[in-house]
């Protein structure tokens, strides 16, 4: 039913199109209050939201905002319902943020895509260039470069001999493919990302650099964040699995295997030869020491030193990485015996015979 | 009385004039002893200044390199007044390193700024361009940009459909700009800087993006370092306040709002949503966790993990971060209780009925 | 004798002639077990190689691939000689990853490079440029550069004005070289890197910048990672000494020197002032506050957090930053004395007198 409406929407979508109070309040399957006629035209947060747009109170911390609002129409939660405020309209959800995603696609508009290639750009002859493709200006793609059908090859993106980019990828402005990467259909890689760069392998006795002749391969579907950087393989390859999405400013060291469907969140680094089974979840900056595994579903916190394995499906925290739950025991074990330092102290200087 | 003095030396300043010890010891009020009319032409460390540099002596740690200083005039501490080394001048004042920092723009050299669109640059027909405004080689300016009076575009740099930069803004080599942000004057974005991509929201169950339609907005005076990034808002905007500083290699995550006068060390990590109020400091490598509100004026160390509000004005360490002395007598106590663990096994072991 | 059969070999390196099973074994003084002429013209991992493909079993961990590879020959550990598995020929040796280090040259591919500078380069009319040097399409070359012999600069390098660049070095594509940047023999920077920037220093009252009028000075055959910054000195210089080697994602602040031969893995951060002496090395994400002074071959943990000197030759880790073995002792007793807790608390609160 969600989809219908979706369909119905779907021509008032991309931030070209207006669209009623009332139909939002129908496609989210919410309670209206007040005007339903208003027209919306664009999302904003309440404290910039004009009278035709959308807006959102899901937590009593923006109360002090709602009542503020100039907002045309407002999602709100059950809880919330009667806050003070006066927008235009309200809609009552349960779950008003996974509302509001569903209504964000009406609102979004998508980037500007010219099919073809720019007279900027420097293309080798030897590149293969399927249909639809589109590359931007002073792009540059190397020798026998393959870019699949519908990939999109933005500005100043450096595409390096051989590697193969797949179908309806997107490389966005500035991020640089190094030789002999493989690209899966539908793969993001966001600005400023270096992909198949030599790992950091070195003959420390000669200082010299440990020949990489592994690959890297991002899968199918899988996003690499603004500056990430992931490195080739040196005798082993660098893979990162289908589906598997990465955040801004990560370092993936070479031979590093990862999974399908896991998270990374920014700042993430993994050393050399770990690896993360199937939907594996890190929080933001945690690191990975080289040849440790981390087992499926496990979920890392942020900050978080890893320095052995973590047994699948499990939540670890801090530095060293443990289990959360103990982590939690043991701090607030360390915040009773911080208060006890000075009676213990007392207690065995005058039992001596304890020592 | 200093700025007059500045307006006096100004016409030697940018490192092509030569100014006397005797000029540089009235402006910063020092007492000059030694050859008073040394003609100084640049600024160099005490161990590679020559007869016509300037350098200086600020900490016993350098007193090794000042013995053997060939420098022409060394700025230098009281209590150091009379350390052994035979620079040609000595200048000494309460201050040496502000009184260095005062008299540094009298040999920095500024960048060479060409006005005008380089031939190689593409600016799209619909952008909109003030007075004034240099644009380098290789830079993409995409539809309906404006470029304000004396904003100047780095080599290289994509500025994406329908942003705005402010006057005298300076987009540094590199960067890239996404669609839609708003950078206000004198704003200064570094190589390598990322602003203004979709942030890292997912539909965890199906791997769908959420769509972002929230701004991104650099106000005026603001500087993003090298390689840092800053993603554009999902529902809510992303908004770095007036006068905000940046280093390099940060993330500021979607929905994040900062505020004015704040200072961010190199790789710190700022997760989705969370709110620095005006004048907040953050040590290098700080991170902190999404939606939390740090207070303002409030102080956080380096690599802190901030995984709650942080009130205005104190001073938050460690992991979890805390109040600062707290952390400290903390790791005091701690130290003390290691001490112990021996004897207090021992005695309870002992007196098993304790337990 | 080895290097005479690296001679021997050379002809067929590059991956682009075959070598035999036997020669590899003699190259490495292994034991050859199985065919002896078994061609190979590649590496590849254990799960992937095929009849023409070297590989490795080193480790146990891998053994469950071992039994299943189709590789072509396997360079095996003494204790793994007998491990259940197929390829057509086993190689045992002492070292297998030092001897697949020393082969892998054989098999690695040189990047293509095209002496002379591309037509859609930028160079400045006044830059200087040696004999056999490669400039890629779209790099920018400032005012007064010196290119020497050799030296090979990627597409969109940007090099700013009167910065010279050494013998045979080289600048992967989208590297940035500020203004006034003195780079090595030899020396290697990857893509996305910025060199030269001014560094984070700030009149914290007014929110001006300091001027930054020091140096930034890479040695030779030192080497960036992608993405990495290396900021300019203020009143100091910032320097990298010969050989150092350095990692994706890092930040090296203003006035930080950094000695010959050091390693510094990714996402480290060194803040102003700081020193390395020769041969420090750094796990991932460890963080040196500013004005420390680390001693010649000291040795710093991941994630470690240094907030004072640390002596030459010594291990340090965790936060703040200790001797490791110390660090470890620490953890040992806390983990004992947080299962004291409890009882500590009821001995206590029976003997209340011992307050």
């Amino acid at each position: 039913m969600i989809a219908e409406q979706n369909h119905a929407l779907d021509n008032g979508g991309d931030g070209r199109k207006p669209v009623t109070a009332a139909a939002i309040a129908e496609q989210i399957d919410g309670t209206l209050t007040g005007d339903a006629t208003v027209i919306v035209t664009g999302v904003a947060p309440l404290d910039r939201a004009g009278a035709n747009e959308l807006s959102i109170l899901s937590s009593p911390r923006y109360a002090e905002w709602f009542e503020k609002t100039t907002a045309g129409v407002v999602l709100i939660s059950r809880e919330l319902a009667n806050a003070p405020g006066s927008p235009r309209a309200r809609i009552v959800v349960d779950k008003p943020v996974d509302a509001m995603v569903a209504l964000l696609k009406l609102f979004h508009r998508s980037d500007p895509r010219v099919p073809g290639i720019h007279p900027t750009a420097f293309v080798s002859a030897s590149a293969v260039i399927g249909d639809n493709v589109c590359v931007e200006p002073f792009a540059v793609i190397g020798d026998r470069v393959l870019l699949s059908h519908g990939s999109w090859i933005g500005a100043h993106v450096v595409v390096g001999e051989e590697t193969t980019v797949g179908e309806n990828a997107r490389l966005h402005p500035h991020c640089v493919i190094y030789p002999r990467v493989e690209i899966g259909a539908r793969a993001v890689v966001h600005a400023g990302a270096q992909i198949g760069r030599e790992g950091f392998g070195w003959v420390t006795s000669t200082g010299q650099r440990v020949p990489h002749v592994g690959r890297c391969v991002l899968g199918d579907d899988v996003e690499i964040g603004a500056n990430t950087c992931v490195d080739r393989g040196s005798i082993d390859d660098t893979i990162i699995g289908a589906g598997t999405k990465i955040d801004n400013l990560c370092q993936i060291a070479h031979n590093v295997r990862i999974g399908r469907g896991c998270f990374l969140a920014s700042q993430v680094g993994i050393a050399g030869s770990a690896r993360l089974e199937d939907g594996v979840q890190m929080g933001g900056q945690a690191g990975l020491q080289g040849h440790v595994t981390v087992g499926a579903g496990a979920t890392l916190g942020g900050q978080a030193g890893v320095l052995g394995d973590v047994p699948a499906r499990e939540f670890w925290s801090g530095y060293p990485a443990r289990p959360h739950r103990e982590q939690l025991r043991s701090h607030a074990a360390m915040a009773r015996l911080v208060k006890l330092v000075r009676p213990l102290e007392k207690l065995l200087s005058r039992g001596g015979d304890a020592e």
